[in-house]
C-alpha cells in the first residue's frame, strides 16, 4: 500500500499533519500552526529590549517545549539559554543541544535528583532550584557521584503561591548550606511572580510586582551582608518584563509566551490600556481547524475540541473573524455559533488559543507556515515530559 | 554514559516514566497508572452487562487512545470492536490490529476521506458518520477509488448539540442515497446523547434518553417504511447504557469511560442515588503524583499541574483521602491544602482525573500496576492524533 504523501519517511494523518512544500490549505486538522514571520518578529523584538535594558532573557522553554523554538531564540533573539520546569525537560534541551539550563522548579525525588546530576555529563551547564534545606545534601551527593556540578538559584515565593521560600533569612540559610556543599555552585536567586501575569490592569500588575521587587531586594542585601553576592536575579514573564528590567535588581528575564502570544495573555493591557496583542505582541501561535458539520444552519462545528487544546484559562478565540464565535467545547467539537450562516463545512479557522502552555503540550508538531506555504515542521520535542 | 535503569531501549526519564518488574514507589511522577485488578474487573462487569442484555459492545476508543486496552476489552469484556473519532485514530487501530472500527463522527476534508477509504486494506471493517447528503458522493468516490468498502451510519443529533441530522426525513435520505452510491453499504444508526451522560440526576438523564430513544424510533419506523432496515443502532455511554439496552430500539453500546472512571463521572447518582464511583465502577485510573515543596506549613505543592490532565469539567480530586485537598493547578503544580501538615516532601498520591478522555491525552504511557508492581507499560498509542 502506498501512503498518500511520503517524505523522509513521514506519512501524512499517521505520524504528522502536514509536510513542509504542502499548501496552507491541505495541513490536515486541527494542529499547531506557527506563523513565522509573527514569530521571528517577537522573537527578535524581546531580544531587542532585552539588550537595550542591559538584561539576560532565558527564554522559558515549558511554554514552547521544542528544541528548534529555544534555537531560534538564542539564534535570533540573543537568549542566553532556556528555562523549564521538568527534569525530563532538561534531558530534551540537553540532548537537543542547549547550553545553559535552569529547572525553575524543584527537583526532589531521588531519582530525579540522579538524573538531573548527570546531565551536565551531555556538556550543558545546569541550574535547578531550591527551596528547602534538606535537599541541599541530596544534591550535592548525586553531584558528587557524577562528578558533576550543578548550579543553584534559591526560590523565592514573591507572590505565586507556589513552590519558594518566603523570608530573606531562609534565602541566606540555603544560600549558605550551598556555598558550603560540594559540587554545588550558588548562582542567585529565582523570583517569578506568577500570580499576577494575567491581571489585566497594568496598575494592578505593577504593584504586585512592585511588591516583589522590595522582596527581592531585600533578599539580595541580606546575601551581600554575609558576603554573598548573587550572580544572576532571575524571572519575569510576558505580563511583567519591563517591571523586573527597571528595577535595578533583577538582571535575566524568564519570558515564555511573548513568542506565541495567546488569548488569555493578549487580554492584557499595556500601560496605554492597550492590548498587549494589538502592537506590543502578533499572535504567531494559532490552532488550525476545519468546519466538519453544519448540519444545523446557525451552528457550524468544527474539529478542534478539549483533545487539541486546554480550556482552563478560557475558549479559543477565532482570529480575524467577529462574524462568527467559539461558543463550546467537548472532546473532539467546538460549536461554533454562525448566525449569519457564513460558514461551509471544511472551512479553515485560525483558533488562538485560550492558554499556549498547556495547548502546545497536547500536540506532537508545528507546523511553521509562510506565505500559505508550508516551511517547516517542528517536533515539540519535550510534549509529555512531565516527569 | 550508563542510563540508570534500561529495558528494551528505553530510559526512564527520558523514554519513559516506568519499567516493569520496578516498584510502585520508584515510578517517576506525574505519570498515569492503572490498577489492573481495577480494570479488568471494570471490562468484565461491563461485558456481562452487554451480553446479559443482548447488547453488542463497542468499546469507545476515544477515550483510552490505547490498541493495548482496546485488546483487553475485546480479550475480556467481549467488545465487537472499537469507536473512535478521528480518521488519525482509525488509523492507529487499524494498524494495531483493531478488526471492526467506527469513526462515530463525520469525515469531511478530502485527504480525510482519501485516507479513511484507504483503511479497509489493512483487514479492518470501517463505518463512518454522516449527517449531510453531500458526503455520500465523496465517500463513494473515494472507495471506488481504493476498491474498498464503507460502512455509513446516518448521525441523529439526540441531543448533544453537535453532529447530526434532526428530523427522521433527514435520515431516510441519506440512507437511500448511501444505498445507491457505489462501494457504501449502509448499516445503522449513530444516535450518542452526549449532553445528558454526566448530569448528575438519573431522572434527569433517564428523561433526556426518553426524548432521544424516542427520536431514533421514529428514524427507524421512517426507514422500515421505504424498505430499509438498521442493522446497527448505536449509542450510549457510561451514564446512561441501562437506558438503550431496555430501549428496545438500540442494540450497540459504546461506552467508554466506564473502564478508568474519573472524578466528573464518579459524582452522577444510579438509580438508587448512589454515586456510580461507590459500587457500579471502580477507579482503575489515576495521575500518580509526588509532593515537591512544602516550604508553606498549610500548603503542600505537588508535581501534576495542567500539563499532567485536563480540568475542563473539575479539578482531581485525591483518592482515599478526605484529610487533604487539591484547590488549584498551574501548568506544572498543584496546590494542595493540608491544614494539620500531614503530608512530607516525596510523599506519593493518587489523583483522579476530573475528565479523563482529555487527560490520557497528555500523557504517553499507562503504567499498569497490581500489588504494588509495575506490571506493564502500554503506549497511549493514539494520543495527540486529532487529525
Amino acid at each position: 500500500m502506498n501512503a498518500p504523501v511520503n517524505f523522509e519517511g513521514l506519512e501524512v494523518g499517521y505520524d504528522v499533519p502536514a509536510l513542509p512544500g504542502m499548501d496552507e490549505k491541505d495541513i490536515q486538522t486541527p494542529c499547531l500552526i506557527l506563523d513565522l514571520d509573527a514569530l521571528e518578529r517577537n522573537i527578535k523584538k524581546m531580544g531587542d529590549y532585552a539588550k537595550a535594558h542591559g538584561m539576560r532573557h532565558r527564554s522559558h522553554g515549558k511554554m514552547h517545549k521544542s528544541v528548534d523554538v529555544q534555537k531560534l531564540q538564542e539564534k535570533l533573539g540573543g537568549a542566553v539559554g532556556v528555562c523549564c520546569q521538568k527534569v525530563s525537560e532538561a534531558e530534551v534541551f540537553a540532548r537537543g543541544g542547549i547550553k545553559d539550563i535552569l529547572v525553575s522548579n524543584q527537583v526532589r525525588d531521588a531519582q530525579k535528583i540522579d538524573r538531573l546530576a548527570r546531565l551536565p555529563k551531555f556538556g550543558s551547564k545546569i541550574i535547578v532550584c531550591v527551596d528547602d534545606l534538606a535537599n541541599v545534601a541530596d544534591l550535592s551527593a548525586a553531584a558528587q557521584k557524577h562528578g558533576t556540578e550543578l548550579g543553584v538559584f534559591v526560590e523565592i515565593d514573591c507572590g505565586a503561591g507556589r513552590c519558594g521560600v518566603k523570608t530573606a533569612q531562609a534565602v541566606v540559610d540555603i544560600a549558605q548550606a550551598v556555598e558550603a556543599a560540594e559540587n554545588l555552585k550558588f548562582v542567585g536567586i529565582q523570583a517569578y511572580q506568577g500570580a499576577m501575569q494575567h491581571m489585566d490592569s497594568y496598575a494592578d500588575r505593577k504593584a504586585k510586582l512592585d511588591a516583589a521587587i522590595a522582596q527581592v531586594a531585600e533578599a539580595v542585601d541580606a546575601l551581600k551582608a554575609v558576603g554573598i553576592t548573587p550572580e544572576l536575579v532571575s524571572g519575569g514573564g510576558t505580563g511583567s518584563y519591563y517591571f523586573e528590567s527597571a528595577s535595578g535588581v533583577y538582571n535575566e528575564l524568564q519570558c515564555g509566551s511573548y513568542a506565541f502570544m495567546d488569548a488569555d495573555y493578549g487580554r492584557i493591557l499595556d500601560e496605554n490600556g492597550q492590548r498587549i496583542d494589538r502592537g506590543e505582541w502578533e499572535n504567531a501561535l494559532f490552532i488550525l481547524t476545519s468546519v466538519m458539520s453544519h448540519a444545523k444552519a446557525d451552528k457550524a462545528i468544527c474539529d478542534a475540541g478539549l483533545k487539541a487544546q486546554s480550556v482552563d484559562s478560557g475558549l479559543p478565540v477565532i482570529y480575524g473573524r467577529d462574524d462568527v464565535k467559539y461558543i463550546k467545547c467537548s472532546d473532539e467539537h467546538g460549536v461554533i455559533e454562525d448566525t449569519n450562516g457564513v460558514l461551509k463545512v471544511n472551512d479553515k479557522l485560525r483558533l488562538v488559543p485560550g492558554h499556549c502552555d498547556p495547548t502546545c503540550n497536547v500536540h506532537d508538531w508545528y507546523v511553521g507556515v509562510r506565505n500559505g506555504k508550508v516551511e517547516t515542521l517542528w517536533p515539540v520535542s519535550a510534549r509529555g515530559k512531565a516527569y
